[in-house]
């Protein structure tokens, strides 16, 4: 049972509310004498930070982490490390006047219906405020693996698809990634995406996105058959995130319009070393890391607070409508980039842990 | 840590190879004093059973289970439900000739590269022979379903796409489903899939396929956050199937190219119950079922065992070259419909028994 | 995997070491709509609490504990409650001296060796202060079964054995307990117990002890074979419990002594309820329990950190010795009472809740 | 959750009822590579076989094992290891007169009231058959760590009380252990413990015993805070045994007797190793392993089933009596030494692998 915990032998457990005093997370099973600072895990958390482009929510938070526990004289000792980022810029008074409204797209209605009880305060446990913890994390995950796997290790993520317009995946640049403030690999698309987005904005209306992460340096042999399969992990971890609905790996979805010649990856002995031909898997056979790359993309719901008014009912069942006026995201996919590396380290090395627990030698 | 077990509370743990003497599973957690036969089973295993139609693997298994605990008098007694399945038609010599050859597509490099040792009958545990304990599993789990929820509870699942051939959803009637070979749900494209199909075999290639499952009478407030949400439980399970490389919920990958106006699902109260007036959320907000339809897709690649030679290396890291001659779908997501409604029964009936725990009166 | 996480369905997660900043943890799994308060949390935690008499280590704790996240407006919403309890009193600079000397008795020697780092400030993680988490933990649970199984439901220890000094469980008496500095629940043994103990302390050594924990108003049929049975779960938590050396359930270690007719509980009908002869099983039977009341005994070592010198190494390997002068507390065992009422309330909602699951109506 | 699984990497599941037609258990994350047959476990379920000596119950019973997954040309593949073993001398008709009744001490009653179901056939799943299986886990266990650790790497168990009669475990000799039908360690208590149990079955009464574990060859290190403490793990499992009472660690239930100087164990430098001067502590430090002999014993209560009457009630709600006429053994504790050497084996086992993950290089 994991209702709030995610993993299996490298484990976190994240916990607060959007409007509460603070969030955080606990990192278990983290492997010992490895160097970590407030700085490591800071940097991670400042590429999800809201407010930081007129493209994503104005709520302003510092998301400061302070580590509390399983740190010792800068380096883990194997002791559960506890992390907590305090809320600032929290305006309660934004949701008095939606209160006993459900907003359509969100899980109002759900939990509220679930629990008896709801924290209609920015949504609650529901907002995508949690996944700050995740981006914490997975910094330690990082800092892990590149320690165990050495800088080969590298997990990159980037938007491929905004609304209805994709980029050219062929153009994919990482070192323009982290220069825009859409995450895109593709200088070819930057121009129309910003114009695309400004429109959406002004509207007051909102767009879905396509966020795909490449991992590489992940050796060979990690997942394990046939109820912790690599890819299945994977797509577990990408559809935790708030309003993502498909997950693919490799050629997904798209792999049911192939044949048999077209998808299977040849492979051709090059000195030491296979290599594959093609990577229609995604890095992943029968659930185990082949040592390609390893290629996930999962599928982000518009933002469904918008301007633009929809019908909806109330907690007493009388029908109303509602049009959100808060601070949100024109694309949440946008932000949705860092979260997607960080889930990518956690299931990384998760494996890793538990490769080296029933194979390691 | 669950290798080979899903689940939380209804768990199971499936074991066996190919072209071991046999294959089976053991159901636990489930409740006790459900009526349940091995015909109940029988009749789940016959609808995934090999060598029905020309358009499946001749392998012929009769698939007939035997239940060698946890029913007594015809009844669960809340004890581990055992089941065994012999396995009957081997042809082991036929996996002679590639023994030391990695098939592209399949998991023999990884397995080989992971554990060391391979067992090269048939794929031994790779096999999606071992799909037949979860379809056991499943039928278990739809008989505690139809106990708790009543008869309006049901999974049905088709195939949407057939390699390049699309059915048009607007036409599904379940009735179709189960009295054509291709769990077809739209009368007007069955020739032409035939016809396809067919071509396919003949060339000795293969195709891949969408299935989609959609689950009725699913009350509303199943699920929980948010590392046990049940469209990440969902895709956790359907990702889990042999050569799945990718899982949409509701309107999944292609909510990236949406609006919110056009994504987020309307309400509107009529009499004492919320109508959604769309499903794009496919039944799930915020991990937690709606009470609406929950509609979940998955895609299948196609077949990677062909007649058709494909470039490959053997274990001792030699160029050569494959084309498979044993006896294969020409396109295995047809068979992955039912295994698809058995990992859903699983999953709906392990989040009915986690709400009852936490949330139960 | 549970490194840092205790339970099934209701699962807590502690964090934090003796001279960090705070030490914490994280409920999840509870059930919502359950008043809670800091208030009902601080009672128990003020039980456990160090420096409240002679007899116990004269550390300077309030050991105040804040709730972070969980509970909205004084109900619990079924989202994981943080909770987080600042160090204050810390005097690192006691273990300066012993900073490379393993004590003897303590786990200075075995997590040095295990994670090959070690957090000298009072035993880092290794230390009792640990335990606070689980008190706060123990008090949501405790809070939980109070409104689900009504003010019948109670979970009270004592100690029954201070250092070589039984007292005599015959007279029990509830309401003494919390009315001295030792737990005890006998009147005619207290005074003895004072002057011993004071000759305990004086003499720099110190004592182990036995407590006893009897847990009332529990339904019968809690518990579940045979990995989850309630005995093992309980013996597994008491355990768990720093210096803890040994479990009984009812007759325990002594039920090697008797045979059958003297040991098995005879049944006997009282109108419409049957009614148990005596109560060897503690309450469990076949790992279920029988209605009956629960008892729970365990025996806590002596304090290892004395004032009597003791021959040890430091970790270059280097013979040396020890004399501890810290604050400790000359019976370390007095302190687990409202730790083992703590983990008994933690596992018997635990199992209520698995029973709802997977039996429940 | 994990109602009829144990272990947390590796893993055992057990099925099957004590009349059913068979039991077995699946063993998962077994490392791959290791040579085992089935003879290697038969040699360890014949320890427990019964119907040995006039000592144990007269059922016959081969518990043949059959391996039918898991092992590919003599070695572990890392896939699951499914055993079964036929039940075949069933007297299911000796149960029919007492098929109303709740036998006491027996978890009858409590099956009964939790399951509403109950398979009366020799106690159906709570009957201690099922500890064959664990058995055959142990001895795949052992098979590992024989592998891993060298055969330095030892788990020793024996009776060490009798009933009223305790051994001296200063004459402990590991020879005699097997050569005699009480797995008595102590030659001079021998022919009094043959006496004494003799006038026990002549009675149609029974006894108690206690059994002691020893395990060598642990390396420093296995073992983890705080909630997968080594000594929790093995009371845990120790206490899972079927008719367990009490568990104990080193001086166990002892310690509360001890001041602090005579319970911590003094460590002294000799050439490159720790010595502890004595082993209070049972090998194990803050939940860790310290290097020495690891030392467990519990308590096995006297067998209930005798043929002395016994007031009970039967599932009616009646006054009734009880003498069980079936074949039982006069003490059950002595059949419980090798189930508590393959808990043991579980248990290291499974502390090596996580260990491993975390820590290993």
């Amino acid at each position: 049972m994991s209702f709030n915990t995610f993993g299996k032998i490298f484990r976190f457990t994240t916990w607060g509310e959007s409007h509460g005093p603070a969030i955080g997370c606990v990192v278990d099973g983290c492997p010992p004498d490895i160097k970590i600072t407030e700085k490591d895990i800071q940097i991670e958390l400042n590429k999800r930070k809201p407010g930081q482009s007129k493209f994503t929510t104005q709520r302003k938070e510092d998301d400061k982490v302070n580590v509390l526990s399983g740190v010792f004289e800068g380096k883990t000792t194997g002791a559960p490390i506890s992390m907590i980022i305090y809320n600032k810029d929290m305006r309660s008074r934004d949701y008095e006047t939606i209160k006993n409204k459900f907003r359509p797209g969100h899980a109002d209605y759900t939990y509220f219906k679930k629990y008896g009880i709801r924290d209609y305060r920015g949504g609650g446990r529901q907002s995508a405020r949690e996944t700050a913890s995740r981006v914490a994390a997975g910094a330690i995950a990082k800092k892990v693996l590149e320690n165990k796997l050495g800088k080969k290790y590298k997990a990159i993520g980037a938007v491929t698809q905004l609304g209805i317009l994709g980029c050219d995946t062929k153009n994919w640049n990482d070192n323009l990634i982290n220069k825009n403030p859409f995450f895109c690999p593709d200088k070819s698309i930057l121009k129309l995406w910003e114009k695309y987005l400004l429109g959406i904005r002004k509207s007051g209306s909102s767009c879905g996105a396509t966020i795909e992460i490449r991992v590489r340096g992940v050796p060979v042999g990690l997942g394990a058959p046939i109820y912790s399969k690599l890819d299945m992990d994977l797509a577990s971890a990408m559809m935790s995130i708030n309003a993502v609905k498909g997950v693919n790996i490799g050629s997904g979805m798209n792999s049911a319009f192939l044949t048999g010649e077209e998808n299977s990856d040849e492979i051709v002995q090059k000195g030491k070393h296979p290599i594959f031909k093609s990577n229609n898997a995604g890095g992943i056979l029968g659930g185990i890391s082949s040592g390609q790359e390893i290629i996930v993309s999962f599928a982000v719901k518009p933002t469904s607070s918008i301007l633009i008014s929809r019908k909806t009912i109330d907690k007493f069942g009388k029908n109303t409508s509602i049009s959100v006026k808060g601070r949100h995201d024109p694309c949440v996919g946008i932000r949705a980039v860092p979260i997607g590396e960080a889930m990518a380290h956690c299931v990384i090395l998760d494996h890793y842990l538990m490769n080296k627990a029933q194979c390691g030698k």
